[in-house]
């Protein structure tokens, strides 16, 4: 552990022992691990980054930060962290400035309040750090417009086709250059802090992909000088939407009972889980096509301390009545986040929101002195 | 005029009376004209760039470097000037970093050569200012990927047909994100220092169109806080190959003697023009359609102290050998670029090279200065 190590908490979570290790053995791009390897000292970076939508629910919990923070406090002392709160992405889609700042903000607070440390990790906004960008830019001519028009996410974000391209009648009256360009950004944010590990998610790994191609493509026209990402892939924790199962469970849905906040109080959270829609079959089974008990099955499992299968779970008390259920997911989610809530509000409290800015000012300061060390590779590399 | 201005010369050149006075009324943008004077003190900003392709030939001088220079001395004392050597954009096309490197420092003593004065226009690297960049991020957020796709400086510059789409195979294969971005980067440049007048050739006016486009976009997106620059045409000096009078004279043409550069002494200079390329007939007509003569007659022109037409100078000597029109035409240049050379010598030398280094640093910390005035309300509109 680092020595100025002062977590704000200890999380109760529980998570697979193999993740916790500090050698990370989990990775998915073993080609490129012994370069990562080769970086000075065989120092590790994880770099990770979150979208800026304010206090995460409990999927965005489960499926990302748990692992950022399990991460965090099973590191070696040498390992680098940062997670950023990427602002400069949210923008890739009209955002109002007001909510954007407030969500900043709120999103701090909740990775604090999560159990990350600010004086072991570096939270930064990502804004606040120019070589994001400056990197992007320089990424971005060796970067090629077929292989960004391949990718899928525009696509998904703009409702279209995956088989459209970007220059189509639909896609042209919609897509900005932004929107489309993004994935180099998002190799940009790794790559300018020399990350050797992206905790992500399975939908993001084209991304990673991507960022790997921009390494290659830089280290091809100026040298070696760029580290290739290794994927952390994490567990897939796929938590649906408590209102309409078979869709994510998502920020953005009107009804705010289709999520649980990790803010959320134990009255707030027994309301929305004893509201959750099921079917008109009242008994439990472990079935994943009955979408709703499904889904709180999945929840029960992933919050269960004794880490309990979905399957295993539902045998405890096959044939019983829902509310059975609902009463044991309610137990496990409350005793999951339990702390949370308080955290989140001293820290948005504490000295009146200046320790958040204090916070802010730190992570930016960091941040940059880590992503000046590969500018300074980096410019000297193409001839600036 | 400033007053700490200590100009390092004075050029001899003439202008058109007009372009001197320092309300600048040849624009070609009227319609926001006074969206341009009504920025704080209805102060005025000029912008231009240059490529860092090393000493310029004396088409790039007699063509901007020598506008530039002219808008320096006539400007009002609140006029702030900007001129940067566009190294972000050098790497649109694949660059040796060396040379770059040693082109970017030719250009910047060039610079001052031709009589730009540090202490009064601010002159810097585009690499040394990240705000570029990161508004150029910004700005791609608005911009729409169909507008990009109509413009055509990628394609000339791939070789490629006008009606080329960027995702047709031709350009699949070579076409970078940075090259078909670049537009968005070169509205940037002018934006982020609230450029209110940018001096360009012709062949620029479709990219001023793009950044007053940009300005529209994110002005309707984030309310009124970026400035729409106005057009200062300069008037078209073009200025053909020695050697093959058909093509645009060009620092990358293989033959140096295609090019007078600026720094060449007056031999070099003599023997470049005595061996120009004219054609079979030895005598001095004024006939567009003579390419060699018509373009030495104009070089002519272009230097002439008199300011007479190229028609006019004919007629001095209609008929006479072309050895005589060549004499006037090594006079008039060499004359022309009197003390640029010793200039460009003295600056690079002056204190081992330190002054150079000295002058890139402030001219960096000024236009970082000015970028961030712009920044702080470009980040406050959209929610950072």
């Amino acid at each position: 552990m680092h020595s100025t190590r002062r977590p704000l908490q200890k999380l109760k979570g529980s998570f697979p022992k193999s993740l916790l290790k500090p050698n990370l053995p989990y990775l998915r791009n073993n080609k490129s691990y012994s370069t990562a390897l080769s970086t000075p000292q065989n120092a590790q970076t994880i770099f990770s980054g979150i979208q800026p939508t304010g206090v995460p629910h409990i999927g965005n919990y489960l499926g990302a930060l748990q692992n950022w923070v399990s991460l965090q406090n099973s590191a070696a002392e040498s390992t680098k962290l940062l997670y950023s709160i990427v602002d400069l992405h949210a923008i890739t889609v009209p955002q109002d400035p007001e909510t954007l700042r407030m969500c900043k903000r709120t999103s701090l607070a909740s990775l604090i309040a999560v159990g990350l440390d600010p004086e072991r990790s570096i939270l930064f906004y990502q804004s606040a750090v120019s070589a994001h960008s400056e990197l992007m830019w320089i990424l971005s001519c060796t970067a090629s417009m077929g292989y960004l028009s391949r990718m899928t996410q525009w696509k998904s974000k703009l409702s279209l086709d995956e088989n459209t391209s970007p220059l189509d009648e639909k896609s042209k009256s919609k897509l900005k250059l932004g929107l489309f360009s993004y994935p180099v950004l998002q190799a940009a944010d790794i790559l300018v802090h020399r990350a050797t590990h992206v905790p992500v998610g399975d939908d993001q790994s084209q991304h990673l992909e991507f960022a790997r191609e921009c390494v290659t493509n830089f280290n091809h026209a100026y040298g070696p000088n760029l580290v290739e990402p290794n994927t952390i892939l994490s567990p897939a924790k796929r938590i649906m939407s408590l209102q309409s199962p078979s869709q994510k469970m998502s920020k953005s849905a009107p009804d705010p009972n289709s999520r649980i906040l990790i803010t959320d109080t134990p009255t707030k959270i027994k309301k929305t889980i004893m509201n959750a829609i099921t079917d008109s079959q009242n008994s439990v089974t472990y079935d994943p096509e009955r979408l709703g008990v499904f889904n709180l099955l999945n929840l029960w499992s992933y919050c269960d301390p004794g880490q309990r299968s979905a399957q295993q779970l539902a045998a405890t008390i096959e044939g019983q009545e829902l509310k059975v259920l609902k009463a044991r997911v309610m137990e496990s989610v409350t005793e999951k986040l339990e702390g949370v809530r308080s955290r989140y509000e001293k820290v948005l409290e504490e000295e009146e929101g200046r320790y958040l800015d204090f916070v802010a000012r730190e992570g930016a300061r960091k941040a940059r002195e880590s992503a000046e060390e590969t500018m300074v590779l980096v410019r000297e590399a193409v001839g600036f």
